[in-house]
């Protein structure tokens, strides 16, 4: 079991923690062990039930059909807000993150068809009913790496709300500042005339704000 | 000497392109070996010239005082644009990121205060010099450990721009939706009753636009 061993009450094990973080987030940051240190890098990931998949080119490294088997600490992490304290000492963010432990398996090639349209619906929801399907080749061309969601096997920590009143007197001001995402106006390829397409449309138009959750919670 | 296997056309040498990434961002993936398998923890970071430097309570365990020696991969990005090809295939995000490689030092107590305030300050600019100086006893039980930036040991790729033209015909829509970053209304602590500072007025008053640079060059 691997607990926290600071600030214990920012630990939760409640899969709906876990699931909206993951749900709600695009990319993590993968690591493994090479040579004996540690070796990282970013990528995009879904959530399918008690897996959270990541996919590459076959042909790559850490992402690549050689990556299965490795023993990986995958890292998701949404920043809520600056926190504003009364001194620098207590000021800081409030996030939300997850790592999650275990080993990479291959996902079989029948499998991979519908999984890799969940990557592109995550990032533009509808967009796979714009576009033609994926093409055997490029399904071929495209491996997906499964970490399964094992309890015991990941820490979910956040750090969300006010926090306590300071116990020293302060004329400072105290509070959060949420920090916000969202789209800017869409920019078209210089040789695409097309009209912008509904999902297009739909993501510049529902700005995801990634505070409101942790914020609700003072 | 650390390279890029596949897209190497995305991988950049010039710390220009390195410091840019390294002094927007606040926040990156900490990741070292432990009993042979990896382990990661996001965590504010500053760059200090040809280091990054990363603080913990001295009581932690990657970022305490037993932290330093570690063999460390830290692993910073910025995600600022979807990309929308005419296939799922070609779809992805545009993103700038960096993982550093090295081991982590400890660094001695009479240089930590000056450092930490730096923390401080790239959160929030200006509110060093609205509130108390730390105290000894905080910065006593502040940790900071420094991962030194050196030539070969970090690896900076990045993706911009709307990439080439499809080699099949499409009528789908192609181009880049900008992510955008910013503050929302800060939030006064209930039991406060100051006015809000100048520094947090600034800070919401400027939205930082993650995009701009790597926009700016399709």
């Amino acid at each position: 079991m691997r607990t926290v061993t600071r600030y214990r009450e920012r630990q939760s094990t409640d899969r709906t923690d876990l699931d909206a973080l993951l749900d709600t987030e695009w990319w993590g940051v993968l690591s493994v062990v090479r040579d004996g240190a540690p070796a990282s890098l970013p990528t995009l990931f879904i959530r399918d039930g008690d897996s959270v998949l990541l996919h590459g080119s076959t042909g790559a490294g850490m992402l690549g059909n050689r990556g299965a088997g490795a023993l990986a600490a995958f890292s998701v992490t949404a920043m809520d807000a600056v926190k504003v304290a009364s001194t620098t000492f207590d000021s800081s963010v409030r996030y939300r993150s997850a790592v999650l432990y275990g080993e990479l398996e291959a996902v079989a090639d029948d499998e991979r068809a519908p999984l890799l349209d969940r990557f592109s619906e995550k990032l533009i929801p509808g967009r796979t009913a714009e576009v033609r399907p994926m093409t055997r080749k490029e399904i071929a061309a495209t491996s997906v790496l499964r970490l399964r969601i094992v309890d015991g096997e990941w820490v979910y920590k956040s750090s969300a709300g006010f926090g306590d009143a300071p116990e020293e007197e302060s004329d400072a001001w105290q509070g959060l500042v949420p920090i916000v995402r969202g789209y800017g106006a869409p920019q078209r390829a210089p040789w695409c005339e097309a009209e912008l397409p509904e999902s297009v449309a739909r993501l510049v138009g529902n700005p995801r704000a990634s505070t409101s959750s942790a914020l609700a919670e003072p």
